[in-house]
């Protein structure tokens, strides 16, 4: 017996049909009309990069469990980028005496991550990455916030859809380190909880049996009392970091984004965050969760030897934003790129038909031609199935009279016409 | 000491900054406006496949020397996506009873093998992918050959640059073997040789001595010379597969289409192809080569246990059209998506200034704003440095008049503007 393959996809990936496909374009391109309003370049690299690259400032958790990593042909240690802000970081890097500040960049990639596949997240994901560099003052984060929120109306969202939460990273960290007498153990595994905790990942009830788990039950009752009763979030406000964050959120307003609050308790998952961070929330009842988020970086450059630049950047995946805008009934009909399917009663018709089709694709008109042959019924049908808007059929009568009969398939709407009316006709129907 | 990564990507794929990433763009703009001229809706997959997905028929150098193939932390053999006609295959058997035949798809998307890197030939690759499947007549490869060509012409080029070479698949390894009574290693080694002398991969010294090397002296000097004298191409002119060959370049040369050949050496890298198979080749003396090519594949639907479906399709690399651009001097120059510049004397200004580039923004403009605060004469020389277009500075006097000087960056003219008037006075004077 013959060997049969499996046609599924590898877990945890897509397969985009062009239904899929259709989908995702329309959400990338959603977000590239935003970002190169804002001036930025679109950029690119390899999904391989060396595995050194995120030893340094990538997080622990990513590298050591969620990577894909492994040993070229040549002994290279080699993983395919869990994230974009590495690779950005390493090409202004190399190219640091050539390039011109303030540089904006843009990029749309995937990333791999080794993580159980869940709604929203998979084990490929598509991101577009946004990056400024070369900007200290605040109008660096509040450029990336205000794509952020303006990529969000562009995809069709309201305001009151979503909430902008912002802090700075590493504060909380700091005020419960010494509140609670902390180690570094303690304080890294506690940040990661409350992140999870914050970003609706746990439940509450678990958020406490851990934190117990990991403080004992004195420390970690006066600990949730802390953060029940307000205490750790006036701490938090008190803090000269957190006024840089009530000063973009007052010109986030003043540009008339009204939806951006300071949270104490975000903290983002990566290592190299030295200054603002934010995250994109979804408010849905249902959906209730960080979509996205950035912040700023300033010394990633650092691991290549070069001098620190101001960084700022967030990305924000389609995953999450497909899940958002199905919620919202937000996801646009499939409509493919062909507009006009031309049958064929007979094989004899080809080259007439060819012909016809060559002159209107010179019209920039998108033809398909069933070459089936099948019985004209079925050409019609499947033109129906692709969803192609209009038809014509190639028979004797059309070939001798070059006339057409032009059906439009919503309606069924026909009009008799001549080869050089077709694509007026076609622009005016649709 | 501080320890230093390399800034350099790894070996063998590129990074694409957004002058790279440019020229890139501007090639697959013109494959994808031929394509979904002929109707063909895009598609998608992940890089990630099932390793055994290419053991049954890419081809034994493919899976056994150049895939990137490893395990993931699950245990699962998986590869980088060597070539993307299994992907294609794959996805339309997966859905085949959903699918309306006949299919017209294309993909963009990035192919990794394992081999010296070289000029036109990375380890990564980025590639268009165009099939059709459904169609059995030669209509199916007559489109898929006209396609290439308008793609080439799309390109800017012109029809005396490249060649079109038409054979089909097996039959000079049939007709060698038969005449010079080889087994089936020695056939399939012949075969990859000629295929590499076809195709100027080779020298026509260091191929007589591998066929020497081959086949012993005897077998070898009367191979070459059934080769130089012509009967090896009249044997293969004879057999009736070749008529199929001249059909098609008949109907290519009654569309317009004068630079298909028939070519019996011509033989192609994998192990699916069923049939009428074809390149195009470079006739730049200095890089006169394959550049990409495809054929007929009615038969890879079997390894996923389904039936036939005819099918046929090609490949077209970026770095093989990149050198063929750059060898004719067709490579755009690069123009940043942005539209305008805008300085600042002093921080007071930003908020200004960004309303301003808001008003802008929502008129479909590309600005870009310069928050380094450095010295005004610095920020022009970036947005120089960057090749954007247009200039306007913000300083107490346009604050106050919100009246401003719109500069060209080519020649320095300027012009006194309102508000209102700089999206017009743009677009008619870039």
């Amino acid at each position: 017996m013959k060997e049969k393959l499996s046609t599924e996809s590898y877990k945890g990936v897509r397969d985009f049909y062009p239904e899929d496909k259709y989908i995702q374009k329309y959400i990338f391109e959603k977000m590239r009309q935003v970002v190169e309003r804002f001036g930025y370049e679109e950029y690119d690299a390899s999904i391989i990069e060396p595995t050194e690259l995120y030893k340094a400032k990538s997080g622990e958790e990513i590298v050591n469990e969620q990577t894909y990593s492994f040993t070229d042909r040549g002994d290279r240690e080699i993983t395919l980028r869990p994230e974009m802000t590495p690779t950005v970081a390493r090409m202004v890097a190399s190219k640091k005496r050539e390039l011109s500040f303030p540089l904006r960049w843009y990029s749309i990639v995937n990333n791999f991550r080794y993580e159980r596949p869940q709604k929203g997240r998979g084990r490929e994901f598509w991101q577009l990455n946004v990056d400024n560099f070369g900007i200290e003052g605040i109008e660096a984060e509040t450029e990336a916030i205000t794509i952020a929120y303006k990529i969000m109306l562009n995809l069709g969202a309201i305001e009151s859809d979503f909430e902008i939460r912002i802090s700075y990273a590493g504060i909380i960290g700091i005020i419960l380190a010494e509140k609670f007498d902390l180690n570094t153990e303690e304080k890294r595994d506690l940040i990661r909880l409350i992140d999870r905790w914050n970003g609706k990942k746990i439940s509450d009830t678990d958020f406490n049996k851990k934190i117990e788990e990991l403080l004992g039950e004195e420390k970690s009752s006066k600990l949730m009392k802390s953060l029940v009763d307000g205490e750790i979030r006036k701490i938090s406000e008190a803090q000269p970091e957190s006024q840089l964050c009530k000063e973009i959120i007052s010109k986030l307003e003043k540009a008339g984004i009204n939806n951006a609050k300071f949270d104490p308790f975000l903290v983002r998952g990566f290592d190299y965050y030295t200054g603002v961070v934010f995250e994109v929330f979804d408010k849905n009842p249902e959906n209730n969760r960080a979509m996205f988020g950035g912040g700023r970086y300033d010394n990633l450059l650092d691991i290549f030897g070069e001098d620190k630049i101001p960084a700022v950047g967030f990305g924000m995946g389609d995953m999450t934003a497909i899940e958002f805008l199905k919620s919202r009934d937000l996801i646009p009909e499939y409509l493919p790129n062909t507009d006009l399917y031309l049958c064929i009663t007979d094989k004899k018709y080809s080259e007439f038909t060819e012909d016809l089709a060559q002159a209107l694709r010179t019209q920039d008109l998108k033809i398909a031609v069933d070459y089936s042959f099948k019985k004209l019924d079925k050409q019609i049908k499947t033109a129906d199935k692709k969803k192609i808007p209009f038809v014509i059929c190639i028979g004797e009568d059309e070939t001798k009279a070059d006339e057409f009969t032009l059906k439009r398939m919503i309606d069924g709407k026909e009009w008799k016409v001549k080869r050089e009316e077709i694509k007026k006709l076609i622009v005016d129907s649709i």
